[in-house]
């Protein structure tokens, strides 16, 4: 099973270390404040006090020994990128980091880390989408113009069976799922099935399509 | 159409900010530095310098003729909440605030902020779960158990049809489209259709179905 380090406990790594350790792997998690540690290390398997530009240390720690890092440092750009060196340079074969800026991540990328996220710039858009789409709950884009969407029924699409709706003839939309209320869920929708209130359909199609389904 | 004032231009904020008013829609951005307004000031509609802790200044921007605000102030938790009780009480409908931590979106909530988000903690639980499931490219919780996965066909999947994997008899889980390779997607599936190296597969099913699909 592989081991993770956790380097940096703000929100972001604080979240991917716990959520590591819940999910029953090993996490050691480092940051250079005393108390953020104390917060963590009821939560995973490890968790101490060190600074992670400082080779020795993390040498010391064994991180070596570990199969992902994950970077978390983030403000203070210069450790980011020594802390994600020095992991690279013990050995650690997946690294993941936190970028604040793209040029952050640019050098990150130069550097040798396996992986560079932008957590809120990532939610930003999301959270955008989400203002301007409010009916739709989840989505995954399949392809730049394919997705497959979760939308809240509204009152136009509820009182109604699917045949009814001619989704598929009106929108070019297939409606893969219901989900009732009380986390039931039809799967297999059929023609006779009937559209309620508080209904989210689960449909696929093309983005122009869903576009006409989110205005209808 | 929607106005949008996005009040903090961090990350996250300028995340928000941009993606709206790519999609279209008049955002008016605040911050109190400088700096910062003026970096996004070709990007959306308005940016403005000032201090949303400020009732006065808020009134004359006409804050009170936005639809939604959004709050993106962060490590200065006063702030944000000052910010947040001004934009309702100079009645904007829908205020969205982002929290640091749980304590700060209960006052967040008892305050009236309408939506709380924590990006950086929701990202954390995503990146975890990429990390653990790494042929999971993306997925839908439907239900506590059950979901929609898009998985990269593994060596065991790929060279067969849908027929001969039996999916549905070995996992219980339904094929509801096929990606192939250069954004050509199929989402008829059929016995006969075949699974090739580099297809990602995009499945439904229930999360213990999943798991064994996962690990396959
Ligand atoms: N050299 C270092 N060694 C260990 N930990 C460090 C080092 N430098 C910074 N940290 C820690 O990294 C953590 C995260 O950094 P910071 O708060 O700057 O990131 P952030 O991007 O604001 O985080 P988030 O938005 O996820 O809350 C802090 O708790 C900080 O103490
Ligand atoms: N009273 C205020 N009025 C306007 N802007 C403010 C006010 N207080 C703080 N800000 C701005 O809010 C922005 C975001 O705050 P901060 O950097 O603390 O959040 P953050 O959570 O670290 O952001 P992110 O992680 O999204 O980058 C900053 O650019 C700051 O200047
Ligand atoms: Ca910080
Ligand atoms: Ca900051
Ligand atoms: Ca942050
Ligand atoms: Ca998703």
């Amino acid at each position: 099973m592989k081991q993770f380090v956790v380097v940096g406990l703000g929100r972001f790594g604080t979240s991917v270390a716990t959520s590591l350790a819940e999910e029953g792997y090993d996490v050691l998690a480092i940051d250079k404040e005393e108390d953020l540690v104390q917060e963590i290390t009821d939560k995973v398997t490890h968790a101490v006090q060190a600074d992670a530009t400082d080779e020795d240390s993390l040498k010391t720690l064994g991180v070596n020994n570990f199969d992902v890092a994950v970077v978390s440092i983030g403000d203070d750009i210069q450790s980011s990128l020594l802390a994600t060196l020095i992991l690279k340079e013990l050995g650690v074969e997946y690294v993941v980091v936190k970028a604040q800026t793209k040029l952050h991540g640019k050098v990150l990328n130069k550097i040798g880390a396996d992986k560079i996220v932008y957590p809120e710039r990532d939610m930003g858009v999301r959270v955008a989408y989400n203002l301007v789409t409010t009916n739709v709950l989840d989505y995954i884009e399949l392809s730049p113009n394919y997705s497959i969407i979760e939308v809240l029924a509204t009152d136009k699409l509820t009182g109604k069976t699917l045949r009814e709706l001619e989704l598929r003839a009106k929108f070019g939309i297939n409606v893969i799922a219901i989900k009732k209320e009380e986390n039931e869920i039809n799967v297999t929708p059929e023609a006779d099935d009937m559209v309620e209130s508080g209904d989210v359909l689960v449909v696929m199609g093309q983005e122009k399509d869903l576009d006409k389904l989110r205005e209808y």
